[in-house]
């Protein structure tokens, strides 16, 4: 690795060194521009250490060990709690990013240590100490888990997925605040690992973005597995009187729910906080997110030099949405720096206004990408809901004795192509990429028509949407 | 049920009730042509109590107990083998067919049981009761197993599929001749479930019609579940000299194998004896099949009333793409009858030519479309084949731990679209739909770019896949 001290100035500095940063970093060095990458916590970032690796990693034993249950013929399998935390703290690497340095290292990225701020035109401060970037500056900050105003919740010391991710000891007893992705994952990581899960959702239903029928069967299955699921309740007040010991919460319904530990996943914010974008004059929207184009530049400021990717910009708050926008990002940074075509066709982040794909590792699963229904008449499409159950696919039911799940595709009647698919139940989680390709590329039903599934997989379930929708 | 006897006259008439014929029956039948369906077996087919069906419902089980197992966290699954056997009677109805039977009549179609033979122009024959089609008779009588002559082979009474889906009791040791679908699906099932298998291979490799690695990955797991993979070898003779005795097979190699039952999987044949296509002088290809059009005509027979579909037909020996062509047969003879134009969307199987979807329910398993690159160099196609370990999707290595598989894309550089893909590793079964439908859509990869997966699932390895093919 250079030394930083050793370079005070770089063609592109990424401020930010998650999945991202790393990504834009990579890619706007690939035809020889120098590029920085700054990190002030772990290089890795919120998602290889506190959000979708951790999660992922308790909650694979959780669904292995369901589906295993649910084949007749498997007998005997049970979950094992220590190991469980054992092979999350293997995959977060113990909390050390020499591995992700290593990459770093590899990939010719410099990293700078530090806190960054934006300090002017091409000026980033690490800790004080000033770099210039000649070409670009990209925000890949993040966002942090938000905490909203009900009295006493700071003061409780609530876990965020930080705390939920890397707790050492399951609590006995849990209290979840919200009804998203984190609420639900990792309702169903804990109740499996032993603790009594109460959790209380503002809303009148769980996964609130996604189709109705997803948050239904996804409470139906946390509710199986033991979760107090709580609908249209809110937390008014929040009280810990001893830190570490019992957390109470005071609910808009007069009831009173008493916990161990208390985790508020209530939602993202961008990680702008002492940034300085406000010193180069970047716009953000209403919720404080950079407003960005297609490729990812910051337009509010002028020069073409400041660029920003991945939830700090709200466009999608998701890992895999973040890496897409950092690989037009650095794609577009270094054809524009060599004076090559900046339209090329992986230069705009067109797909990101589509409704992003997304795997929710709940039990059920749930696959989804592009528009929900609602959402989609809310753009003014005409369009058709098909919904089968999943089990109308024999595929599913031999995947799983007594399968339960469903399958919803939004067509837009007046080009014939899919807009948004969901699929609900066990083991979904890769039937979400044919859904993305058929909706990203815009292939006609006609067409999709031809494209048969196998069997006996669960993705004969398309035969069924495609005949309800007329084919 | 209509009574058969009842009606000696139908506008469609189809021979074979497997999946394919009841398709066929189905989408013929929707616009009001009366439709009768003749079986002299089971309703349902092969498929459904001798194949694919028993086959995923035996292996599945033990696929589910695999994954269990190496996910660490996950401690005690195991196979109770008498209950896999129970879960296998359930899928095939005890071959009781009164299920499939309701459904046909739910679907308005009359079963005529009994054995069918052509016996003129729109004229069958069942068991020696003459009906005739106003409209249409259509071929879905499906394969057999095919018995090479072998010597000794035929007198050893060896298990082919049908036997081997439907045992009631393990065998210590079981030889298996063949190394293809139906060979390595059935060598994983009953390795696990207690038998010492041998598997005697001709060829020089596994699943001879798949991407070389994805034979070689299969024969791995084999090895690995215990199995004694010879590869190279022929059998030469076979003896048995008591009826449910020992049996022994001699090999081209001088070794001597000697197994409680023998397992014959050693391709198909078309299932066209007695079935009368002489008499209406349809053609045959060399290995007996019946040549169809795309609209599934028997092309050689005048009047245009003659069709056939599925594995009759020898365009795919798979289900899914026979209920493929089933569906466009039906909907052919439907818009013909009703002088609708017959050149619709879904009106051509030519999904046909592009090399089917097919999953192998191995350990590993392999899912696959399109071509293989040498099969697609044979096509004189300018391909490029882009190989990557699934382990480089962190979705891989979550979904077991120490995942071992690999990606291969096979790019028409002059189209700059997919023509093959293949995936081999655990629970890709799902992940064939996403290259089918790229593949059957001819989605750019300049677009499939655009289509991102899901962090973290496996698919990610797309992502992989189109960053080393340039994207």
């Amino acid at each position: 690795m250079e030394s930083a001290s050793a370079a005070d100035s770089f063609d592109v500095i990424v401020i930010g060194a998650g999945p991202v940063g790393e990504n834009a970093a990579d890619r706007a060095g690939r035809d020889g521009l120098r590029v920085a990458i700054v990190e002030r916590r772990l290089v890795g970032g919120e998602c290889s250490y506190y959000a979708c690796t951790p999660s992922k990693a308790l909650l694979r034993p959780v669904l292995a060990q369901h589906a295993a249950e649910r084949v007749e013929g498997v007998t005997g399998a049970r979950l094992a709690p220590s190991a469980v935390l054992h092979r999350r703290d293997t995959w977060i690497s113990h909390l050390d990013d020499s591995g992700q340095v290593s990459w770093l290292d590899d990939a010719g990225i410099t990293l700078l240590r530090g806190h960054a701020r934006l300090v002017g035109e091409r000026a980033v401060e690490v800790d004080g100490h000033r770099h210039e970037a000649r070409v670009a500056v990209v925000l890949a900050t993040g966002s942090d888990p938000a905490l909203p105003d009900i009295p006493g919740l700071r003061d409780a010391q609530p876990w965020t997925n930080r705390q939920a991710t890397t707790a050492e000891v399951i609590p006995e007893r849990l209290v979840v605040l919200g009804g998203g992705v984190v609420a639900c994952e990792l309702a169903t990581a804990y109740a499996a690992l032993g603790s009594r899960v109460t959790l209380l959702q503002r809303g009148p239903r769980l996964l609130g973005r996604a189709e109705d029928v997803a948050g239904e069967l996804v409470a139906d299955g946390l509710r199986a597995a033991g979760v107090d699921v709580r609908l249209g309740v809110q937390a008014t007040t929040v009280q810990r009187p001893r830190p570490g010991g019992e957390v109470t919460v005071q609910c808009d319904d007069g009831e009173t729910v008493t916990g161990d530990e208390l985790l508020a996943a209530l939602g993202r914010r961008p990680a702008t906080a002492d940034l300085g974008v406000d010193t180069v004059g970047a716009t953000m929207d209403d919720s404080g997110y950079v407003v960005v184009d297609d490729t990812l530049q910051v337009t509010s400021v002028a020069g073409g030099w400041l660029y920003a990717c991945g939830d700090v910009t709200g466009r999608n708050l998701l890992t895999h949405m973040g890496k897409y926008d950092a690989r037009v990002c650095g794609d577009v940074i270094a054809a524009r720096a060599a004076g090559r075509p900046d339209d090329g066709p992986g230069m705009r982040a067109w797909a990101d206004h589509l409704g992003p794909p997304q795997v929710v590792f709940t039990d059920p699963e749930v696959a989804s990408v592009g528009l929900t229904s609602s959402a989609a008449r809310e753009r003014g499409l005409r369009v058709r809901t098909v919904d089968v159950d999943m089990s109308s696919a024999a595929g599913a039911s031999l995947q799983a004795d007594g399968y339960t799940g469903c399958a919803r595709m939004v067509v837009d009647e007046d080009r014939g192509v899919l807009v948004g698919v969901t699929f609900v139940g066990q083991d979904v989680q890769e039937m979400a990429h044919a859904a993305t390709i058929a909706v990203v590329g815009e292939v006609p039903l006609d067409r999709l028509w031809h494209a048969v599934p196998s069997f006996p997989t669960m993705s004969e379930v398309w035969l069924r949407l495609l005949e309800q929708a007329g084919c």
